[in-house]
């Protein structure tokens, strides 16, 4: 049986201290590949506590992909050795969707969108308005000379010390506030980071993937190449194919498949990186804080003992897009260069709001304000899902990768095409993407992806509309 | 005698109505090259109006070019034609100051700085601290929709909207909310400019000028040529030489020499972007706003009737550097050009500010900060000087480019060292920067400049410590 030492459980809570136990028996190698564990309820027995509390803990590491599972087996740790041979396992590619070219949809602009699903942006009725507006109130009454002096190139030293606080108490990272840049926009750093790094630096997305990021490097005149995924993520051997030095990933949450990158995958990710002193990989953390089920997952940028991951993460989606306000950690060696060649920068975030979120961090109001608007998110979609698991269409749909973030993808079953769903979606004022509009024509490959997979952006809508969009999609099919 | 309509004059004052007539006849050629105006008293008597009226029309034509006068002569019209016989006389470079290699004071950066004449800061005493909190708590309690929303590349349309308003009012420029676009800062301005532009540009900048502009050009991974300047801005037949196609100027308050770039220049300017359709020139219109005898000068932009001028300005120096929020206005071409290529971006400035800062403007408070501003900026820049004229070293100083913007020149005369003052003064807390080091290290040009001559940035001291900065200086001299 596996020993856990309840000694040493200190401020963690049960399933947290038990998760934590087995996850590190299996990474220091106490614990082998394939090595059976015993059943919840043995377990549960064996440790005197609940069977709920030993379930919780496997989900994590399953999650994490410590462990699986097999059916009427039981729960077995991963091998997560590195081997090549091992790693070819990981070729399967069971995700392989692509688009020779990207199809035209005729979409009549004109039409009145009741429901849009493409937006990012936050509920009104849930963004703390009076609050926020207090807390500039105290700062500009503050008339500190701090309010309107040069920023700092990295941002205001209070908000770094305010994220890097919260990251410690809430993410389990251990960062300086030296090390963390402020920026206005996620899309701001990736400016940042094509001019940091060495002019020739080719850089590489995931395909599918989020295309801004890809769109931005090639605006400052970098080579970008998409990097196909399969079902744990990108495939490190395409990565190394294609010569790129510097990779954007989000393997906490893929966009937008939903992805986790499991610990074996991000060990071979960070293994590749470790390869060459050119090689990083950005982890972009978009919206990890909305795991509904546990604690958001271990970053990548935790895992990292050499320094090779840029960490970025946003308020876009805790607070609000519109406040432009992103941060991104730096390893040490990009850091001096960063000071050296783009420390004579104004931070590009005002000041004001800069204190304002400061103190709202300080002040405790936004680890509350995740919680209410985890518990806001993972109401509006059990809403959804269960108004389209209840709809006259349940048996025509599939609901995949619900279980965090603020999107989940839907697969409909229907002789129309893809385009013609779309198109008849707009047509009733529905706006919707596709699945299939997330990836990157790729010419090798002569399969079109004809998958009728939806991505459903959930975080703008009402929770009144859901009866409305499910009508509008019986109609439609 | 020439002719004044004063039917036309409609909502001009009586004075801008002469200046305007006037410049009207020298433009379009009815008042000749060398032609001799009335004496002030003459024309006052003719027309009607005091001296005072005539002299402040002559004043700002001379100030922008139009006139010359001759001691005892009186005034007369410039030769404004640009044949390439009279471009010749511009090449006088009476400011050639160019160091052949930067000398590196040693600076002891652990003295307590206790004036800083190098720091853009504006007063603490003088934001607006409350109406700002007021109009923000005003745009925060609407909990409008828009104020969650993604925003546009260029900016939320009601502030380009209030811009577009405060340039024809305050500017006369005639300027479409469309061709504005909002960004954090004019350093984010300048990498856009980077990402817009093509890949291949070449550009130019003053020598000397404000060093962070060829930075950026140049951390974009830009071709970026200092061009020499002489008593009336940028050498044209050097900007030429260089091949450079987008140049960089401040016409109107050149930095950090303060020449004003006289209407002949300005025009063989815009002939030189007239002719290749690669050519532009941006126009950093930093400080105009602040002009203490009489109106800000008309912009180069407004003299363009080719698309050739991308006109740049900010709230720093208005407002507050730690705002964060600059504008361009962009020719139609490179406003299609911006559509389709960057429109995807999400604009860098808060959504909140957008908006507070277009309620500031449109409710008039805009317009009125600048005139507190101005006396405020004027009665210190007056008091600093007079204590320097009344000065027990007053024989050794002259003071240089007084007549507008938040900075002066201030030459002293010593047998130490510029870098030897400058060094002394720092010891005693007092942190100034040499006009030397605004130029560009030349290489072909062997004369080392040593001239002693201080900018003196005094936006963000406080008038108590002028007696203080001046005991210092006689101490040292």
């Amino acid at each position: 049986m596996i020993t856990i030492d309840f000694e040493k459980k200190g401020k963690f809570g049960l399933s947290e201290f038990i998760y934590i136990s087995i996850k590190e028996q299996i990474l220091n190698g106490k614990l082998n590949a394939n090595y059976k564990l015993p059943s919840k309820r043995t377990f549960a027995e064996h440790l005197g506590v609940s069977i709920i509390t030993i379930q919780n803990a496997y989900n994590q590491l399953i999650c994490e992909g410590y462990i699986y599972s097999l059916e009427k087996k039981g729960y077995f740790v991963t091998d997560i050795s590195l081997e090549p041979s091992i790693k070819q396992n990981h070729k399967k590619d069971v995700i392989n969707h692509v688009e020779t070219k990207k199809q035209n949809v005729e979409l009549n602009k004109k039409d009145e969108i009741i429901i849009d699903f493409t937006n990012n942006s936050t509920s009104v009725q849930k963004f703390p308005f009076n609050l926020w507006a207090h807390i500039l109130r105290q700062v500009l009454n503050s008339s500190d000379e701090k309010l309107l002096q040069r920023i700092d190139a990295k941002g205001i030293f209070e908000l770094r010390k305010a994220i890097s606080s919260y990251l410690l108490e809430f993410r389990n990272m251990d960062v300086s506030p030296e090390q963390i840049i402020i920026a206005s926009g996620t899309e701001t750093l990736y400016t940042i980071l094509s001019q940091l790094l060495d002019e020739q630096t080719i850089f590489a997305v995931e395909n599918p993937g989020y295309h801004k990021v890809e769109k931005i490097f090639r605006i400052n005149h970098k080579n970008c190449y998409p990097i196909q995924i399969d079902e744990q993520g990108i495939i490190i051997q395409e990565l190394e194919k294609s010569k790129a030095e510097v990779v954007h990933v989000c393997p906490t949450h893929h966009f937008p498949t939903g992805i986790i990158m499991p610990v074996k995958r991000r060990l071979e990710l960070l293994t590749w990186a470790e390869n060459s002193k050119n090689h990083y990989i950005i982890e972009d953390d978009y919206d990890s804080e909305f795991r509904f089920n546990g604690k958001p997952l271990q970053t990548l940028f935790s895992y990292d003992k050499n320094n090779k991951v840029i960490y970025i993460n946003t308020f876009s989606k805790t607070l609000t897009p519109s406040l432009r306000i992103s941060y991104m950690i730096l390893p040490q060696q990009l850091l001096d260069s960063f000071n050296k060649k783009l420390g004579f920068y104004s931070c590009t975030v005002s000041a004001f709001e800069q204190f304002a979120l400061a103190n709202f961090i300080n002040q405790g109001f936004f680890g509350k304000h995740i919680i209410r608007m985890k518990n806001y998110y993972r109401s509006l979609r059990n809403a959804l899902i269960q108004s389209l698991q209840n709809s006259k269409i349940a048996p025509k749909i599939q609901i995949k990768e619900e279980d965090s973030g603020l999107h989940f993808l839907l697969q409909i079953d229907s002789i129309k095409t893809k385009d013609e769903l779309q198109k008849d979606l707009l047509s009733k004022g529905i706006k919707i993407s596709l699945l299939s509009d997330f990836y990157y024509p790729d010419l090798t490959k002569s399969d079109i992806q004809q998958e009728k997979i939806f991505l459903i952006n959930y975080s703008g809508i009402k929770k009144e509309q859901i009866p409305i969009f499910i009508k509008k999609l019986e109609s439609v099919l």
